[in-house]
Formats: C-alpha cells, structure tokens, sequence
C-alpha cells in the first residue's frame, strides 16, 4: 500500500503552498467543529428541500434503474411505510417515473448509515455545529434488531420497529434534549476514545455515557410520573446500541460542510458507498463526486456474526464513512482495542493502522486524544494529495450486510485508489492559487 | 526489581508439588467466584462481629497510640459521628481505654478504602459470591469531594455528607437493587476492562454501567413519581465516581476469603497498609500478617492534582489493594491507558507492567481480558514464591492523600519485597503435604 511520499509535486511549488494554505483553513473548520445535539424530528419538518415524495439514500448519485439490492428494498419500503404506494409493483413505478424521488443525502445536510435511507416522516437527529451555526442530520436508527432498513431489510416487523421510533421514541427523546438544552457531543466523543470506541463500529462507552445523561434527565422530568413514552425511550436507550453512531455522523457532516468548498484545498469532505460504487468529495472540487466501482466484498476483513463469511455480503451503500472524514472510526482504531478481530486483527496492528493514518491526514485533533498513543490527537482531515503520494488509502471500519439484508457484523473496509489520485490530478491541473495572507479570515 | 527465577526451591520437590496442587485449589476460588451486589446496609446490621463501639479501619493491627494521622483522625470522627464521645478529647479517652474498639477490616469480612474507618451506623456495600456463598463489605463512599472521612478528614462538611448518604442515597439504592434481585459484578468488570478501566484507580466505564443500571430501575420504581431520595441517589451516582471501586473491593474480598486457608498455598489473599506498615496475608498462612514498615512516600509515582508532590503526601492505610490480590489495578495496568500518567508513564510501560506481572501470578483469569494484551486474561492470582523467586513485587494504583488529608491523586505503589520473602520461607519450612489428587474436592 506504499508508495513513494513527496513526489507529486515538486515541494515549495506556488501550487503546493497555496493548497498547504486552502488546508489549513479547511482543516481547521474540522477540528474547530463544536457539536450540540439539539433534537430528533421528523425529516420533512427539518432537512433542506426535503419533500414528502423525496426518499434520501446513501452514496453518489445513482441512476434508479441500477439499484438491484438492499438500497432498492429500503427505497420500496420507504415508499410504502410513507403511503405513497399501496405496494411494491406501485411504488417501483412511482420511483420508475420520478414521482416519488431518490436523492443523495448528502446534498440536504444528511448523512445515512448503510442504505441510508429515509423518508419524510423519519425521525432524523439534529447536530448543530456552534462554531458555525450549521445543521446536519442523520436518521435515528430503529433499535438493535438485525433486521432494519438500514441494513436492507424491509417488512412488517421493519415497519412496526420504524413506527415506534417515530412515534413513541423520538419525541420523548426530544422532549428530553429540549429540557437539556441540547447535548454537547464533543466531550462524549473525547471521554469514548479513552474508552475502546472507535465512534465508528463500536460506541459502547459513547452509547452508555448518552444514556446515563437522558435518564438523568428523564428523572428530572419524571416527579410526577414515569410516563409509557419515556418508559419506552429508556428500553430503546438499552438496546439501541448504535445510536451515538448517528449522532457522531450528524455531526460530522456539519463539521464536513464547513470544511467543504474552500479554493484549492485537497482535504476530503466526504466519502461515501452505494450499491456499486465509492465517492469521494473533496473540499477545492465542490460539489463534485468522485467514483470508482467498490472492490468486491470478499477483500473486506473482519469477524462476522454466526459462520457467516465475506460470501455472504454484499455492498447496500454506506455513509457513516463520514466519522473517518474527521479523524474516527478506522482512522482512530488505536482508541479501539475491542474492535481487533473486526480491522487489523492484532493489537500492534491496531497501533499501526492509526500510525499510517497520519501519513494521510493534515492534523492530529487538539481534543480527540488516544490514550495508546500516549495522547496523540487523532489523525485528522485526509488530504487525497498524500493519499495519491503513498498509496496509503483511509482504513473505514464498516457495518457489513448480508446479501439479502440484515446486519452481519463489522469490517474493515479499503475504498479505491483511484478517486484520490483523480482527485489529486484535478486540483493540480488547476492555475495555482495566491496562498493565504497572515491575518487572513479562516 | 528482577531477581533469579526458579531458584528458591529444587524444582520438582515433593514440597512444591504440594504447593502447586494447593495453589491450584486456591487460585480456582478465586477465578470462580460470582459477586453479586445484593444490598447496601448500615454496618453494624450487616457485619460479623460488628458492634455500636467499633470502628474499623484498614490495615494490619496496629495499638492505638499509634496512629497519629488520618487514620486516628478518621477514627476519632467515627466516634464522634456515631455521638460515642461529646468532643475529640473526649473520643481520644474512649479509645485509649478501649471503650471505644478498633479493629481491622479484614477480621471482619469488610475492607476499607484509604483510612478504612467504617462505624456502626455507617452504610456498608454487601457482596455475595454466588460460588461459596460468601459474603464481604466495603463502606459505601461519601462523594466526590476531595475532603472526606476515606482521606483522613474530618469536619462538619464530612459529616453532612456521610448523613445524607446514610440516611437518604443508601436507603434509596437498597431498595433499587432490592427490585434488581442484586447487580452481578462481574459482567461490568469484564466490560470495563475493555473500556479503559483498571477497576482500582479508575473505574468511568463502570460506574457508568452501573449508573445506567441503577437509573433504569428507578425509572421502573417511579411510575407514580421520583420522589426526592431517589432524585438524590440519581445525583449521588452522577458525582460519586469512585462508587464501584468500593463494589469491586467487596466482590474481591468475598473472593479472597474464599481462597484463604487452604493449607500450603503460597497465594496471596490479603495486602493491605495502615499509617505505617504494609500488611501481607497468604493462603497457607492463615489470617497471619507478615508486616514491613512502608517506603518514605517519595518513591510513590504519578501525578497528583494540582501541583502537590509526593513530599506532600502521607499515608492513611489502605485496603483497596485487595483488587490487586484478584488481579486488577496495577496488575491490569494495560487495560487502563488513560492512568498511564498514574502509573507505568506511557502506553509501552503499561503493557511491560501487565507482562512482568505474569511472573508472579498463577493463572491468567478466565473472563476478566485485557483488549491490548489480544485478550489474554488478567493475571491472577499472586504466588509470594515467584515474588521472592523474581524479585518483582507487585505494581499497586494507590489513592494519594495529602499530609493533613484530602484526595490529592493516583498514584504507583510497590510494596516493600520482605513480607513475600518471609511468607515463602515460613512455607518452605513447613513440613510438605501431600499433594491433593484428581477428583478432590476444590
């Protein structure tokens, strides 16, 4: 995977400096990110350009046609669970037509975990970004059962375990966030990594930390009575395992969008899956998504559930990729001991794995610490020039599906080469830019 | 530290497969055993042999002219807090004349955190080991604040703050274990050990299980309401960090008792200090104390809050070593990376720590893992024969206490080598027993 650092450009360029320059202020929009938690409601009432006829999905834009799997049953289910189809044959032509309309999350603030997708009536959680006064959403997820649309799978107990968390969960949960005033995500996220999560395929310390502090505040709005709704929300709390994740990937996409489109810079802003392909965004290309077609599933690595084997897999698109983008999941797997047997299979390994990844990435977060790293801050802010310079591609830790949809355990997941070194290209052949004055505005 | 390994006796012996064998009996008890949190209680209700005029305190015995730091004045404030004596003079008269008994813990099934001072109305953790039967205790903890009765301070905030756990956060967590049927213990030690926790020095991860645990079931005793003595047990958990060390301590104690006795074990079931020496117990040696006045405070390690050094420093006993003697803290120091500024100094340290401690020990434990180690188990079970054999004491998290009391950090003990030297003579020189055979009862 290594390749020869340096060599890209010649150093000193006017072109080097300019996006050393363009760098530093995106990277220091990551790292100055200060996230609240400030509620979960319903995805119409909150997400920019959402519609009641819009379904959000995970990954680069894709043509409906070419959706064959776990992405196409959560869409149809989707479609169903909002009553915009009486059943699957109407809802395929719905979408066939575009009156009901599959968009990237991604260009309204959001980001989805695997399939990612969500409809208008979707609970979404709501991370605002203080430092900058942006919002991004993330779909709360439908509890620990491995049968989800997250994973691909869509049926009555799926909707059943949708309608309870939209209806049940999520207000009281907002409810409680309202009597918080919003949950600072930031000294969870710090206080987890001394704990063996990686925020990314395990926050079990992040997710135990959040619980303690909304019963807390349950109690507190509880002197006259525990009612259903919060008796409810404290057993989703118990076994919703996964929900710091979503409130990690809100928040990184808020960080993400601020770092997002400054001139010349060659900082990623996203990376993300769907059915077939990888994308990468990159902060002085915009908009713009990047694409390679995803390595087949037998090259992803880890432990999974039961006797199930890569095999078994399949790819149903994937967006929490964005904890990466700001320094966590596989790039902190350091942090991650527990998570060994599901990334570089070994302690040293994990210690390694981290220790490349800082020959990617533009800064070690100055509060986002390892303690096995005597308290090196995480690598952070993937810049696609190093990563075309070393051949060193972003470790993604990865929920893992089954072919068929469900969830199958977690993996580590290497995205293609080839989107960086285009990524990487595209900005050199741009006119150099004047770098940054002193004094000038971040 | 290290010394010559294997010299102190022929290998093959007929004594050390005696003591091989009766280790193995001992050691067993201590990896099966099942701690369950049952109760909290006041002591004197609970706790063999405990009266209305005894005060316990950690360490070996020691005559009460004696004392003359913490731990008299901790002793002194139990008598004044239980109203055995009007003013200080007239408590110190009633020890001296034995009116007023102390006593040690251990003697008692009980261990005590630094000073180790419990009286009779005091509320006490009750542990039972499911394996035997057996039950220890260890006084519920007063709070987060620095000055307390544990660190050797004794003022009208001190004992405000014991009157309201006493009175109004014990009761209320009895009755929330009593709708639990008990808290198994070790599920949440074998979860923390994987979440940055030692269970001696630091214990975040598992006190936020337990915390979680504990808030549930309030919400399920509050249908009709959270009246104020829950509220304040839902605050008490929030501050109270050090309360599942005391858990922990208890759980060991049961565990330690259950492997005492057994005659010819070289195993250590006791280490403990009172203000001036260090206590050691082992298996084949009965409740004996072997004893050695404590190394001058200056060669503790680790950082101290504020900016307090080891000069200003003292000691006021302790008995949460007994989590060592079961194979945690300092012996579990590569699980628990963020002490590493408390401990070894840095991540490398923490690991060598762990892997010189399996010199000394008998088994690695069979559910209690270390994620940086490749899950190998902790290492369990201390032999004074490899101890006197290697020269390697064990590595002990300590509480530091300043001179005139008060919490000032977390420190690194090693206790004086002599007492193991003197236990492994006193057990060569008894006459050898016969080894246990296949199909004894353990």
């Amino acid at each position: 995977m290594t390749g020869l650092p340096g060599t890209a450009a010649a150093p000193g360029s006017a072109r080097d400096a300019a996006c050393d320059a363009a760098n530093e202020r995106a990277v220091a929009r990551l790292t100055g990110s200060r996230p609240v938690l400030e509620t979960v409601a319903p995805a119409v009432e909150v997400v920019p350009g959402m519609t009641d006829r819009t379904v959000l999905v995970s990954g680069p834009p894709l043509a409906w046609r070419r959706y064959a799997g776990g992405q196409r049953r959560a869409i149809i289910g989707a479609a169903l669970y909002e009553g915009l189809a009486g059943d699957e044959a109407e809802a395929e032509a719905l979408l066939a037509d575009g009156f009901v309309t599959v968009r990237p999350s991604h260009d309204h603030a959001t980001v989805g975990s695997l399939t990612g997708v969500c409809s208008a009536s979707m609970p979404v959680l709501v991370v605002r970004d203080e430092a900058t006064g942006r919002r991004a959403f993330c779909r709360m997820n439908e509890g620990a059962d491995r049968a989800s649309l997250t994973f691909g799978v869509w049926d009555d107990g799926v909707e059943a375990r949708l309608r309870h968390v939209a209806e049940i969960v999520s207000p009281a949960l907002a409810e409680v966030l309202g009597r918080m005033g919003g949950l600072p995500v930031g000294p969870i996220v710090r206080r987890a990594l001394a704990m063996g999560d990686d925020l990314h395929s395990r926050h079990k310390a992040a997710g135990t930390l959040l619980r303690a502090e909304v019963l807390d505040a349950v109690l507190d709005l509880s002197r006259q009575g525990v009612t259903r709704r919060y008796r409810a929300l404290a057993a989703y709390l118990r076994s919703a395992e996964y929900l710091f994740l979503h409130v990690v990937m809100a928040a990184a996409k808020a960080a993400a969008d601020g770092a997002a489109g400054v001139p010349g810079s060659s900082l990623v802003t996203a990376m993300n899956l769907n059915e077939r392909e990888f994308g990468l965004r990159v902060s002085g290309l915009g908009d713009r998504w990047l694409t390679a077609p995803l390595p087949p599933v037998t090259t992803l690595r880890g432990r999974l559930h039961d006797d199930w084997s890569t095999d078994d897999l399949a790819y149903v698109g994937g967006e929490s990729l964005i904890t990466e983008t700001v320094g966590l999941g596989g790039m902190a797997a350091a942090a991650a001991m527990p998570l060994q047997d599901h990334s570089a299979g070994s302690p040293d390994g994990m210690i390694r794995a981290t220790e490349r990844m800082y020959r990617i990435t533009l800064r070690e977060h100055p509060d986002y610490r390892i303690p096995a790293l005597a308290y090196r801050g995480v690598p952070c802010g993937i810049d696609v020039r190093r990563v075309a310079e070393t051949g060193v591609v972003p470790d993604i830790h990865l929920g893992a599906t089954l072919r068929d949809g469900g969830h199958a355990g977690a993996v580590l997941f290497r995205p293609p080469l080839e989107p960086f070194r285009q990524a990487a290209d595209l900005l050199s052949a741009e006119p150099p830019l004047a770098p940054a004055r002193p004094g000038d505005p971040l």
